[in-house]
């Protein structure tokens, strides 16, 4: 593909462009792109054109730009993410009713917990995950349980590589953390009070789909006091529902 | 940006690879790929290979590519679809709870609707909508809504242009449609009998944001003898919910 003076393509040139977008930053000038996304500004301005001219970006009054509908239209409607939402969202519900705190789904997704769904109870307590937002491996609960089944080799690279402490209870001792992932093969759920937020427990439970294989952890944060034995219990009912209706084939109606 | 020799961007071109996923047809080799998306083989496989190094496709075992899920973390993170979906979600599952049948949001979207969210009973009936599917404005429900609240200029051409009836019960004449379109803004929602599936109803109401624009339809699909009348007031209360979060910053927990 077309290479720049720099050398990336106009597809790298691209992604960059998108990267600029956060939940906290979700319109900008084609000027805050370039500067953000390390463009030479012509270059940011041709390229957001481009974006604004396919529909994946759109322009507002003010000449800021925002993702566009039809970017979200391309991503979703042949995805995986959503079919896996999708059988998994009627599970999460229930977890939801009964639990009444925040339920979330993740998969592993480039060394993090990639979160897909969160569904939360008004009066829940704090929760950092944010849909589309991601958490390190080793520390939120549902990347631990993704981590205990995922390949060998992703495993050693986690333990061989540097783990940031989130909280002084976040497991970042290689040793310990090994005993963690074994033990949560073991048990089939993992509880991990205070590694992400000291107030907050997390939940996980892994979700199979019809091979057997881990497709993403189920999850719930649950205040510290609150014993995790429900939630267990909500978690590992939710996960079988979904491995069964990822069995089916997707309903047309 | 670098075109090819038919003049298409090197956008334009993943944008029509983007284009062949679809609800039904989630993994696909490269070669299927350049003939649905009129490609040569060599460019498909070429910019098919860039989209997988960018991770915005992810190969199979068998060769075959599916949507990456860093293409669905980045279409969503910064979306304003997935803020007014969050937005939406809690109010969706009260009517959902209230009337069990579906519920969903729509935008518009190039001259048609398209949906953010759907949530549906178990038991329910028929209903053709998915999620990042489209409908026609004249046809459905929530296009209904979303035309008769959209730019007059846009509400001409479509009174201007072609209209296909889904069924003997859509209305496609055009000065009913627009006597249509000037009831819906004097009642506030549209009820919509066997305009898209003869067995099925379909009730919306508009979806407002802070300053008072329609940004969105909230509709029910009822089975053809159910009276609308709870569902329209559980949709005008879910809708005024909406615009009430919507006004409010987003949530960090």
């Amino acid at each position: 593909m077309a290479n720049s003076a720099t050398g990336d393509s106009v597809l790298e040139r691209v992604v960059r462009v998108l990267e600029t977008f956060t939940v906290d930053r979700t319109t900008q000038t084609a000027s805050d792109i370039g500067r953000r996304a390390h463009l030479p500004s012509s270059t940011a301005h041709r390229v957001v054109n481009e974006l604004v001219a396919a529909g994946l970006l759109e322009r507002d009054d003010d000449n800021r730009v925002h993702l566009g509908m039809r970017l979200w239209e391309l991503a979703l409607r042949g995805s995986p993410a959503l079919r896996l939402r999708q059988a998994a969202l009627p599970h999460m519900e229930r977890v939801q009713a009964r639990v009444r705190e925040h339920t979330q789904l993740a998969v592993l997704e480039h060394d993090s917990a990639l979160f897909l769904e969160r569904l939360s109870h008004p009066q829940a307590g704090a929760n950092i995950t944010r849909i589309a937002g991601r958490l390190p491996l080793h520390a939120s609960s549902s990347g631990l349980v993704l981590l205990a089944y995922a390949d060998p080799e992703l495993q050693e690279r986690i333990l061989a590589g540097p783990r940031r402490a989130l909280t002084r209870e976040t497991v970042t001792d290689a040793a310990a953390l090994r005993r963690l992932l074994a033990d949560i093969r073991r048990r089939g759920h993992v509880v991990a009070p205070g590694s992400i937020e000291t107030v907050s427990t997390g939940v996980a439970v892994p979700v199979r789909d019809a091979s057997g294989d881990v497709v993403a952890a189920l999850s719930v944060v649950l205040p510290r006091e609150t014993a995790p034995d429900e939630a267990i219990a909500a978690l590992v009912r939710a996960a079988r529902g979904i491995r069964s209706d990822l069995s089916s084939p997707p309903a047309s109606h």
